[in-house]
């Protein structure tokens, strides 16, 4: 195996603690609860800081299901662009500013981007610094303030990993803060939360799980663990999107499901080609990660020939439109763009090609694959 | 549901942290050495309890390469018999004694009995009181002393799961701390540490995981996160009992990992009628658990068909003897037994038959499975 590929992965932190099925939310307020008593008895900050998908922000009912009290934080996300280090940087110098050195807990709910926030926010406050500094592998000192994931749409798996993704706001470099210390400490997965995403948007996150994984079992960097996650995760995939209504209470209990383990497939294993390229879609042409994903996914005949067949099936059968063509017809200096915004992903790279993948994914290829998204 | 099933099941706690792969065992001297410093740094205990297989005995280079010092403390624990209160209490007792009160961390390392006198000793040291107090859900108050498990031989599933079985030594029932304190801090999957296990008990004990996912999947209790630890267990098992090698390396590395997530199922869901008529040849006639189950399994024609088929084709392709005939020919008071020792499992029961089992597991109805293993 490529010394690459070698970042310490051998060691897996799992999530701490799990609550699973319809109804499941109900039990945040009791955990919250538990929290605030435990900070008060050891005479440390009671407050909780609540990061909410500002699909919420209409939804205000949320608040009250969360326990969420006067003296609290709530900032709603924003999700239309990905997470930058610049802006993590900001929401934690304003939840600082606003007293919120060392809160009880943080709650990140939401999909990928919120939860990646809460992981980010969290790590920061108690390890002080900026969040480039921590991009990268197993950079973080010191544990970050207990956290709280909920996701309310499946398929990033950011509930399970131990990165937190974003994009260096000088650099450009899409990476994250690996480490133990980014691993929520509790989940709490309730496919009630997930029954009013958009038909395209359930589609395109989902994908992500499948994607993970494909990529995966295809990598050169294999162990049984990371295998049998992502066979489950792959099967509960299809399950969900060959099935006649991949949004019904029981295909979204399955999403969640392999979201959750597609993420615990990646914390012990890499991903391949389609991600590198889709961080390039992502950086360059600020198209979002899922849809990015699926994007690459309809160019990849020739590196992914079965998963390819299997990609187009599924959205056949959901009737769900991948764009095509975005990347036709861009200047120079954005294929050029494109080309370095992927390439730059070494060890995925070399997880789906081997130590000489640059010999292989060449700028004339790399510009024909983007030509044909 | 039945209100019998709702035991909080509903949350889970994951082992802490996991190495897994040829190799990991190397890992451990340095997670202990990380432990002690930390312990001294806190001015805590810095001595380590090691329960070790006493297959080890003779294996005394193991010691060294656990990190295992002066002062520390090593109880060699015997599994010709399975873990009762009075035999935890005891050696709880000994520790105790010999200055052990709160130690840098305990280490289990072999089978599930090891690993379950590791876990009840734990949480013994820390909440004080004897063994048969926390027998039954959620009694225990403080979490244990950090515990790392090594599993020398797969299929208990005890790695990851949340009990810790052992026999009241007053009342003969079977049951464990079943608690979120009773699961490992940080598991150490090495497969060549089951390199030297016998044929025979290779076999039967990796049919545990197979046992229990079958049990779960054929359960009145389901959700989709168990659903998916048992498929994959059962794929894995598949996979190693129907090679032409199950302890090669590959397949020793499939079913260590089989064995976590069939842990990892039962901690979200229960067993079912194989189970508790395993009990029964368990306590009544002090035959060891995982053989226990192959011998009930090989007469369940009637409850599980299709699994008691592919279990005679796993026995037979890997050349092994299930013992028959043991129930044959015992007194009245011995039947009695059995189908008290059986019988008394209401949970498992419950998810295998519905709320009214008692009705269809007859004493007659239970003589009679007994008597055709």
């Amino acid at each position: 195996m490529s010394d690459v590929l070698k970042t310490g992965i051998n060691q897996v932190r799992n999530v701490g603690r799990f609550n699973i099925g319809s109804g499941a939310f109900s039990e945040t307020a009791n955990l919250i609860e538990k929290k605030r008593l435990s900070a008060e008895k050891k005479g440390d900050q009671i407050g909780i800081v609540f990061l909410v998908d500002h699909f919420f922000r209409e939804h205000k009912g949320i608040l009250s299901k969360l326990n969420c009290l006067q003296g609290d934080a709530v900032e709603f996300i924003e999700t239309d662009t990905e997470p930058t280090t610049d802006g993590i940087d900001m929401l934690t110098l304003k939840l600082r500013n606003d007293g919120f050195t060392n809160p009880a807990a943080i709650v990140g709910m939401g999909g990928g981007v919120t939860m990646d926030h809460a992981k980010a926010v969290s790590n920061l406050l108690a390890n002080g610094g900026s969040a480039a500094q921590y991009q990268g592998w197993d950079l973080l000192t010191l544990p970050g303030i207990f956290k709280i994931g909920i996701p309310t749409i499946s398929g990033t798996g950011a509930e399970a990993t131990r990165t937190c993704v974003m994009t260096n706001s000088d650099t450009g470099l899409k990476l994250g803060m690996n480490s133990d210390f980014t691993v929520f400490d509790h989940v709490i997965m309730d496919p009630d939360l997930s029954k009013t995403v958009p038909r395209d948007q359930y589609f395109f996150t989902g994908m992500d799980a499948y994607i993970h994984c494909i990529e995966s079992m295809a990598g050169q960097y294999r162990n049984a663990m990371g295998d049998a996650y992502c066979r489950e995760t792959i099967n509960l995939c299809r399950q969900v999107f060959l099935s006649d209504d991949m949004q019904n209470i029981s295909n979204r209990e399955r999403l969640m499901v392999a979201s959750y383990l597609g993420g615990c497939a990646i914390a012990t294993s890499y991903v391949g080609l389609i991600h590198p390229l889709s961080a390039g879609l992502s950086v360059v042409l600020g198209i979002h990660h899922c849809i990015a994903n699926c994007i690459v996914m309809g160019a990849m005949e020739d590196y992914y020939p079965k998963e390819y067949d299997e990609f187009w099936e599924m959205s056949d059968r959901q009737g769900i439109v991948v764009p095509k063509g975005l990347c036709n017809d861009l200047d120079e200096a954005t294929y050029n763009a494109l080309f370095k915004a992927a390439i730059m992903h070494n060890k995925p790279l070399t997880n789906a090609l081997g130590e000489n993948y640059q010999s292989i994914m060449t700028i004339d290829r790399v510009i024909d694959l983007y030509k044909k998204m």
